[in-house]
């Protein structure tokens, strides 16, 4: 019997239907995305952002392709190929995307050593303070594992939103900071239907945050309609993703 | 009773005390560092490599001091403090000393845009693969599960070791790769008297790798030799460092 996971919807659906749409001819750099996928997101957004030329090629992670896996063996996606060979990472793949087109503007991280470290700290704090919790409040069965998790995950966003300098989280400037988080915002009426999360509810700040930074242009090109029917999977902890068995395991996510 | 971990051996030893003396005088950058933490060593090890002016300031992170929690509310070392700012996270302070002293060589990335993507890839594997299970190694208790631990160790190890060029990480640049793993490559001695780790029993290209990049100048500068003293916790599973909850807890390191 194949994994759950195996079924998922195949390609990208709502507005990022026409960006894939728009991305479908050879260039040197060929991005290796899952629709759904949040970290994927990340990486999109910082290509769209960009302009820069990317062919997109959609990849089910639960059943990779032998090409897929001969240029990366971790077989994770986000993933590019460039001058055949591969990088990962969602976060790798947005610095080398600034380092590696120097002209395609926006820059995404500050040029003032200070706030580009400053940047990095916060992405840190996303990477290590919100994206495990988010996952756990999905995951938790138990009303009581979910409240803790629920307080975590508040006590984190509360956090975060008195930082931001407004609109975005540095001022003015769209960052990796915001790259970093967004498409858990994108995908948060999931807690907010089945986890009694709400934005208001976190703090004023992180409602007025999350709301205006959801509608960057880069965010609803990159973004499908059909989360809620992957993540249904990771509601009833049947997920078999790795980021969903490290979850379970008490592991990093890979 | 206060907790244990405060009763930690109060400074450097070793090689590093001669470091220590050599930057107690005042300078812009100051440098909030525990002599025992290999967090702080990746930091320091940047520092002394490029030739920073910088001023050594050792905190007991069990015991903070209230202008060090001021400038730095998560209490955490390794933390800088630049122009009254504080910063912190062992890697983001690493970057930061690249960013912010262009003219201090050698660089710890590469110029190549690629190249540097693929180093900050293997930073990224230290940072998820290695240093969770080093953690939880030293603390496993029961047999079976340091056997386990071992065994995932070993595995991500070997994986590293298989792509040293070699003699450092990248071929003959010294890079943000070696600086994130080798605190760790002079702690493995702890490994190898309690918890039956060898070089050799990984493989090879491991041994070989360790033996060269442990006596890199900037490595053997920041080196204590009471680093056991401390650890001691830790194979009790008595620690109670932030690092060491986290594991216990399987969560991620913060």
């Amino acid at each position: 019997m194949p994994v759950p996971d195996e079924q998922i919807f195949p390609h990208a659906t709502g507005n990022a239907i026409s960006t894939v749409e728009a991305h479908k001819e050879p260039q040197e750099l060929i991005f290796y995305a899952g629709w759904f996928c949040p970290f994927v997101q990340r990486s999109w957004i910082v290509l769209e952002e960009k302009g820069i030329p990317y062919q997109y090629k959609e990849v089910n992670p639960y059943k990779k392709e032998k090409h897929f896996l001969d240029i990366n063996p971790k077989g994770l996606v986000p993933a590019v190929e460039y001058h055949g060979k591969a990088l990962y990472e969602s976060l790798v793949l947005c610095e080398f995307f600034e380092d590696a087109y120097p002209g395609h503007k926006p820059a995404i991280l500050p040029g003032d050593a200070y706030t580009k470290a400053y940047a990095r700290l916060w992405v840190d704090f996303v990477s290590k303070a919100f994206v495990p919790v988010f996952f756990r409040l999905i995951m938790s069965q138990e009303p009581e594992k979910q409240e803790s998790a629920r307080t975590e995950l508040y006590d984190a966003l509360r956090k975060f939103a008195a930082q931001v300098k407004g609109p975005y989280f540095l001022g003015d400037e769209f960052s990796l900071v915001d790259v970093a988080i967004v498409p858990f915002i994108t995908r948060d009426y999931i807690l907010a239907d089945h986890r009694n999360y709400s934005r208001e509810g976190i703090s004023a700040e992180w409602k007025q945050y999350a709301d205006h930074v959801e509608q960057r242009e880069s965010v609803l090109k990159t973004k499908s309609d059909k989360y809620a029917e992957v993540y249904g999977r990771y509601l009833r902890d049947e997920a078999q993703s790795d980021a969903a068995k490290a979850i379970r395991a008490g592991r990093v996510i890979p």
